[in-house]
């Protein structure tokens, strides 16, 4: 097998089955779009008195043209509460249809019944983030295929550049009109934004909104758009809204949370970038939501307005916009039912579709004006490199989600880690998988202390003079080792590659092995 | 010169200098997209760290590359009150550039400077509609190309399609924020929607924004997106919204217009369309406003009420929205103040883009769904085709607006004139050019009675069991010569042909030529 090696120092393959030729990664900012590249979207056409209602899923599957080989994409926005990805499997498979490529923007344990259709060839290829059972079920070879994933934006700019083609898009839809305009901040599953649908919309060739809320024309606002869907199918149920809060979005109590978010608060504030119309965004991770209350606790006592913060968003954020501590809210996934009530009752709360959030290859993204990101990481190395995606045992758990957009565009981003969990390292000399290039990491903090990249010779200065804990990321390996009881130990993979990690310029900045449970 | 005879018995030439290959008309709904058609998008590049902010218009426009030839587009949500074409127009012949294609959605009297931009070279070719005293010029030949021009959804086909290729579009926009996020909704200049500049956000190659009102980032809502926006310049002034407000779009009270008003309400209350839930849209002329006053009143009468309506809004419409007897608003374009205040306001109120409302080439547009549509003309002919474009004394004096796109989609089609204007006839043996073609008018209303195309005999039907006045149109062309005083006069014309008129689709109804002063 030919290999190259890309500027992480990650040795990749040159080709890969089903993934296509690699291109390696070569720095965040370094691959340039041809910006005269000329993206493509089918017209369509309807026209008066056309009927846009399906009775079934299956049925609007078949006036798509359903086909071997085709590929078919879903949003999570009802995460864990999700029902419409199995309904259409479900589908799918009494069709006999096989070899798809499904393009999710992120599977959860809900879809574990997806298993089957690895085992029996319905589904050969995914493309999107693998939550659970079935990361779990891909590491151990069970998907016949190859897995990509992307951050956010990266996927999103792999629909408009035609990388990712989209045959058929199928959106759970918590309100929708009978011409297939449709939202999610109405009905008994509103889910908030229907921001990761939106790229399908516009680019897949057939769009199919599911909803269990129909109301009358025009269904307002507009997330989807009548004028790139084709049908519209009512169920009795799309999922369950109040499963969208889940682990990875509720805030942490414990001692090493706690101090975490105190230094990483004290970094935020003498950071330089803590002042009046700066702006925030926090990962999901339960630390980066207890970031996000202390922070707002100190804008509060330094009397600082945030101009604006981006979420995922939760009722945190949610408190600090309605205590005018930050102006405007801006949400691309709703992360409990509190910020799904506040984006339809709060005129300056504003859904932002994934293109307009993260995509690097547009005229400008919310990521590249964002001042301070908190994010959290499965693991961290020495070279600042971070994983989000896989454990330290080797298996892929967990999507990129925006970690990429936001830690390559904010000026300040700072990765929060407890040291060690259980008797795994946290900060270790290499990583198992590279989601996101040290290059793009300013500040590490963990419960023990901070370790800051030595490029920010700035950030250095401004947190030398507090009694923040610093250390060498070396120390904080070194402390991670003494404290886990042993060092890391490299996961024992196979030499079958199972997941691509693009970075979100489409390059490759790593991939994922299958374990090797022999 | 080669010709060819659309299915309006035209006679066209088949090839136009400027223009291109004429393809006739065939029909309302005859031409259909190749659904596969690739509608292609530039894709565009931002990073951290950049700033969209530029001094002036003319150094956008050296930044964005204008050269002789390009297409530059605007919109005319200010109308009357517009300055940023003359401001746009005045820079470009400093910079001395020439042979340029305009695509305004619309001009006004308000850009009469743009005259002396035809003389010298600096303008060749008018895409887009023209009011007042640019038509006239147009129609004594003083553009040296030649003029063309589109329906509303007309003119967002022909950009999605590739036939209107705009190099660089120039946004006035009342509120805007450093990354080009706009809306029309907030600022000294709030002007309602920003529909017109949607297509043109997305499809030209350059983006400029024109603002006289920064706001904090981001600026909501998201009319036009930072994600297709080059450059952002802050003016004193982009106009004076309170000349939104024209003769056009105010209404009239007069014996005449009440008449008519009258008679086409019994219509609408007889013709099968009137029950719970119908939608409604009216044209802007006077006329059509009195008619939906009148049907709010019988509205209240009845107890019915509209599920929605369509504007071109206005206080009127407004009214009967904030009194419940319209369930939801849905506007492309605000004829005055207090449609902007409601917008802002109300959250049923939707702003739509003219993709969504027109666009005969998408998924599905708003049109499609339209029950009534009450309408203007300048003439009306027995085959019930419809003028609104040229007047009698053959000057191009006003665009199309939305006509062909209602008058083709809505179930009931009434055209609303007044029967003769001074010594003009307007029931005519066969209007001067043809706007909208018979086949998609069901009525035509003047203050002497009515004529029901004979396709609708079920309209027929209904309505001959009222008292409304019913005439064949031949016996109303025969009424409008005697009022009038004399019958229709061909107005004297060279060969030159200076106008395109096209239907939604694209295909060539008709084309105006130059009137011949000798």
């Amino acid at each position: 097998m030919e290999t190259i090696k890309n500027s992480c120092g990650r040795i990749l393959p040159k080709y890969i089955e089903g993934y296509g030729e690699v291109k390696p990664f070569i720095g965040a900012f370094e691959t340039i779009p041809d910006e005269e590249k000329e993206i493509q979207v089918k017209c369509g056409y309807g026209k008066p008195g056309e009927n846009k209602f399906v009775g079934t899923i299956k049925e609007a599957l078949l006036k798509s043209g359903i086909k071997n080989g085709m590929t078919i994409s879903f949003h999570h926005h009802l995460r864990e509460g999700d029902e419409v990805v199995n309904m259409a499997i479900t589908a799918i498979r009494e069709l006999g249809i096989k070899d798809l490529k499904i393009a999710p923007s992120a599977l959860f344990e809900t879809h574990k019944m997806i298993l089957e259709s690895l085992k029996d060839g319905t589904i050969k290829y995914i493309e999107g983030s693998m939550n659970g059972a079935i990361g779990r079920a891909t590491s151990e070879g069970k998907l016949s295929g190859v897995a990509v994933l992307r951050s956010h934006g990266g996927r999103v700019r792999s629909i408009r550049q035609g990388d990712l083609k989209i045959d058929i898009a199928i959106i759970a839809a918590p309100t929708a009109d009978i011409y297939g305009n449709a939202n999610g901040l109405y009905g008994k599953n509103a889910c908030g934004p229907l921001a990761y649908s939106h790229a399908d919309s516009l680019y897949a060739k057939k769009v199919i909104i599911v909803t269990d809320n129909l109301v009358k024309y025009p269904a307002i606002p507009v997330s989807i758009s009548q004028i790139n869907v084709d049908f519209v199918v009512v169920v009795d149920s799309i999922g369950d809204h109040n499963k969208i809060v889940s682990g990875t979005t509720s805030i942490q109590s414990n001692p090493i949370s706690e101090k975490i978010a105190k230094f990483s608060t004290d970094i935020i504030e003498h950071s330089g970038y803590f002042k009046d119309g700066f702006s925030i965004q926090a990962g999901a991770g339960g630390i980066s939501l207890s970031v996000v209350k202390t922070v707002g606790e100190l804008m509060e006592k330094k009397g600082i307005k945030a101009a604006w913060a981006n979420g995922g968003t939760t009722a945190i954020l949610v408190d600090l916009f309605k205590r005018g501590l930050i102006e405007k809210l801006s949400t691309c996934q709703a992360f409990d039912l509190v910020s799904v009530q506040s984006l339809k009752e709060d005129p300056m709360h504003l859904e932002t579709n994934i293109d307009f959030y993260a995509n690097p290859f547009n005229k400008g993204c919310l990521c590249n004006l964002l001042d301070v990101v908190i994010l959290g990481a499965t693991e961290v190395d020495v070279n600042y490199n971070v994983n989000v995606n896989t454990h330290s045992d080797g298996y892929l758990l967990h999507g990129i989600g925006g970690h990429q957009d936001t830690a390559a565009c904010a000026k300040l981003t700072i990765i929060t880690v407890p040291i060690a969990r259980k008797t795994n390292p946290i900060i270790i000399d290499d990583v198992t998988t590279i989601t996101t290039p040290g290059e793009c990491i300013d500040v590490v903090v963990t419960e023990v202390g901070v370790a800051i990249n030595p490029k920010r010779k700035d950030l250095i200065e401004n947190l030398s003079k507090t009694d923040i804990p610093l250390f060498t990321i070396e120390q904080l390996r070194d402390k991670a080792k003494e404290l886990a009881g042993r060092g890391y130990v490299k996961p024992k993979t196979t030499d079958r590659v199972i997941g691509v990690i693009e970075w979100r310029d489409g390059t490759v900045i790593d991939v994922v092995h299958q374990v090797d449970l022999n």
